[in-house]
């Protein structure tokens, strides 16, 4: 089949053509490496001659370390050449949300108070990837502690429009080209959100199933990290080589399975929810939407929806108010580290926007939060049962394609304090609290601008879902 | 009744007078503040006084801001003078364990790698009494990372012992009279076994009921902190503070309860768990811990152990693998960040036992942690099924008194590298693991040294366990 793309004909369209769009991928060249014909220094080039060429308009990136990358990727090839690499993955360049610790660049998490700072260690996942033989290339711009108003970054398709958020460098230095797999992180929405905006695939693995050590929390209950990358192998993968050298976390056994990306199960039943975003959808989406449905049903996979079983009803009735518990229980654990930075530097040292959510989180008291994990429970329960009878939930990946930035006064894009509209989260709550694994995959465009399918599974059903996620893409490889 | 202290004649004895001794409380002070019989600074220099007389000999102390301190306890005065303390805590000096990230004093964790480093935040802990407006006064020696060889503190009853680690210094601060309460922190037997080792009361929350952001890792699953305090009430109202403003962690609802110590409550059946701790007791020790259960059954207590029911027996069976499950538990999950420092910094940049340590987690597969999770929740569960018809369980809160120090070959207890005998684990193990509360209350004296009585219930049990701490300590007010 045909990848989806729909034509609104209102307002000026994005340079997103799905049929032609192919970021570059490692796990397509590796097989280069072996036999030789190509090098992980020259890749490495490939990649460093796209950010020179893209960066200066998408400004997706807080810091480059080129010279490490190439010291990095000559060591690879030297593997390569031996026939001794050190692991699938060896010679792969990754770029670093910057909330993710680095001992060889700095991690600023777009806050004055960290400005400059320099961690005395790599976070968990960068360790991992590091001893793996990956080339740590660079670190990503995020808003302020992932929370706070958006960077500069913009949108590669249509620098009108945002990136998404939290996950905003890593998702825009993929979806141009620049890296072939960055590493996001997901409490609320943060990393499939930018996955459906940019055009690429984005793998929240179940919660806990990858060591968030060294990433600065937000919500320790709802952090994830996981991979933004050019294919679903390259995410797979990445996640993989991470679990293999540091595991999950907080007592979770780390994510199962082998490097190589689980062979294609065809789904039996999908299970449709349509969630408080689908409200907020416009027409043009609503019929990208549609058809995938429609295509899915021609390839005999049964879609249920809120109409075909009272469970999935249930399920829905849960889910309106999957936004206010996720934002509750985000502030309420977002409180700390925050405040302790208010108390030491001052009202002023972090912006508006950050000052607001902790604030809010102070306000509520120890029962407000207690509820809000109970409403979560409790949806966890209704997804675990809906399940018994599906192979996985799909929706969209966000309501709609990238929206236009809000464009402050003097019209300029290129105001220091960011975007301003990043878009919702409607779609995104429910499994940021379900914690179970979700995907987006572009397999859909409006008005040449990438919009994602999300496929999402209950916890710890990664390798299953990552075989579903693999033969709805093969559904629609042209 | 008396405290129970037991004399062997065997070597000589430490200075330790359970009838005597009687560390300086905040919470018997705080009414003298109230009514403005005394103030919360002279409170403070009491305690500086016995720091500038003990703390040469006992060397408990990493950092001491007595400037700092002055000021926020100058500043608690007035607020009792105005009638308007902030909260139950004010004015209490307090000592964290130097693991835990303190924004104006450095945290260095005996390890060359973070000397004199800085952190931009108080932990959660800190943060949350500080703003309680308790006296953040000093930070206490841990050994390197909270796992390798200690550091040069002593035991305040006799300085050729240990203090027990790894919150060593916590407790060597509260047992010398320097500090009313310290924070440490428990991940296989750190805080229950130094309370025990000093004289003091030490208390291990529920899993997750605290806080422990800001704190370095050791093994995410089973860190925990809490207070180690002069008297019950000073430790129940510190963990209280901090579960007031900075809650608990990981989607755990945090500590439940009010501030005033729970009114006492008889316990009708107490489990009594002998673990490998049993086989490694001197005779002074079992016969003090024989005499406490004697007491216990003379006031109408129940005490079952394993010959008393099925389930008992079952899960000390269990509990004969505790150490080595915990153990495999700490080594896998401390891999990171350890191996990124050693990454960086080289093998030379942590000592051997640090190094030993994670290097035996390497070695363990996946499989391998799981599997050791999979007994942990073993335990768990039947813990579980035995506390359905008992109100707690008791044991020791450590293999005896403190040993003495391996003295190195030059004959000196000034070695830099610090104490390589700290006690045995086998007590602490099956709490850590269980993730329940746990209380060391100082009721026994082997040879003039202190020796805990381990009370310990299943997980969220804390008020309950702490009325039932409260009717046992009531027992021997003399």
């Amino acid at each position: 089949m045909r990848k989806i793309a729909v034509t609104t004909g209102n307002g000026s369209p994005g340079d997103y053509d799905p049929e032609a769009f192919a970021p570059p991928s490692f796990v397509a060249k590796v097989q280069s490496f072996v036999d030789g014909s190509d090098t992980p220094r020259a890749f490495l080039e490939e990649c460093l001659d796209m950010i020179h060429a893209r960066e200066p308009d998408v400004r997706a990136f807080s810091a480059i370390n080129e010279d490490g990358a190439r010291k990095a990727a000559d060591a690879a090839t030297e593997r390569y050449r031996d026939g001794r690499p050190l692991s699938p993955i060896d010679g792969c360049p990754i770029a670093f949300k910057d909330t993710i610790e680095t001992v060889d660049m700095p991690t600023q998490m777009n806050s004055r108070i960290y400005a400059d700072w320099q961690s005395n260690r790599d976070a968990a996942c960068v360790y991992g990837l590091r001893k793996a033989g990956a080339v740590i290339l660079a670190k990503t711009v995020v808003p302020e502690f992932a929370m706070g108003v958006s960077g500069p970054t913009r949108n590669p398709f249509d620098l009108r429009r945002t990136p998404g958020a939290s996950s905003s460098g890593s998702g825009a230095c993929v979806g141009a080209g620049m890296v072939p797999v960055a590493i996001g992180n997901q409490t609320g929405g943060s990393l499939i959100r930018p996955s459906s905006f940019n055009g690429i695939v984005g793998y929240k693995p179940t919660y806990g199933a990858l060591n968030t050590g060294g990433m600065h929390p937000i919500a320790p209950s709802q952090d994830h990290i996981g991979p933004m990358a050019a294919t679903l192998a390259d995410a797979w993968l990445a996640a993989q080589q991470i679990a293999a050298t540091v595991g999950g976390h907080n007592g979770h056994p780390g994510l199962g399975g082998m490097p190589a990306l689980p062979a294609p199960v065809k789904p039996r039943h999908l299970a449709w929810l349509h969630t408080l975003g689908w409200r907020e959808l416009d027409d043009g989406s609503k019929a990208a939407f549609d058809r995938f449905v429609s295509d899915m049903r021609q390839s005999d996979v049964t879609i249920l929806d809120q109409t075909s079983t009272p469970e999935i009803a249930a399920l829905e009735d849960l889910l309106e108010r999957a936004n206010e518990i996720s934002n509750d229980i985000i502030m309420y654990e977002g409180r700390w580290p925050i405040l302790s930075y208010i108390d030491k530097y001052g009202d002023g040292s972090v912006g508006e926007a950050v000052l607001d959510r902790v604030k809010r989180g102070t306000q509520m008291t120890r029962n407000d939060y207690v509820a809000a994990l109970a409403k979560r429970d409790e949806i966890r329960r209704q997804v675990i049962s809906v399940a018994a009878s599906v192979d996985g939930f799909v929706t969209l990946a966000s309501s709609g394609p990238a929206p236009f930035d809000k464009i402050d006064e003097k019209g300029s894009l290129d105001r220091p304090q960011g975007h301003l509209e990043t878009g919702s989260r409607s779609f995104l709550s429910p499994w940021s609290m379900v914690g179970g694994p979700s995907y987006s995959l572009p397999l859909l465009a409006v008005d040449g601008m990438p919009l994602g399918v999300q496929l999402m599974g209950v916890p710890d059903s990664d390798e299953h879902l990552t075989a579903v996620a693999h033969w709805i893409t093969e559904c629609y490889r042209t």
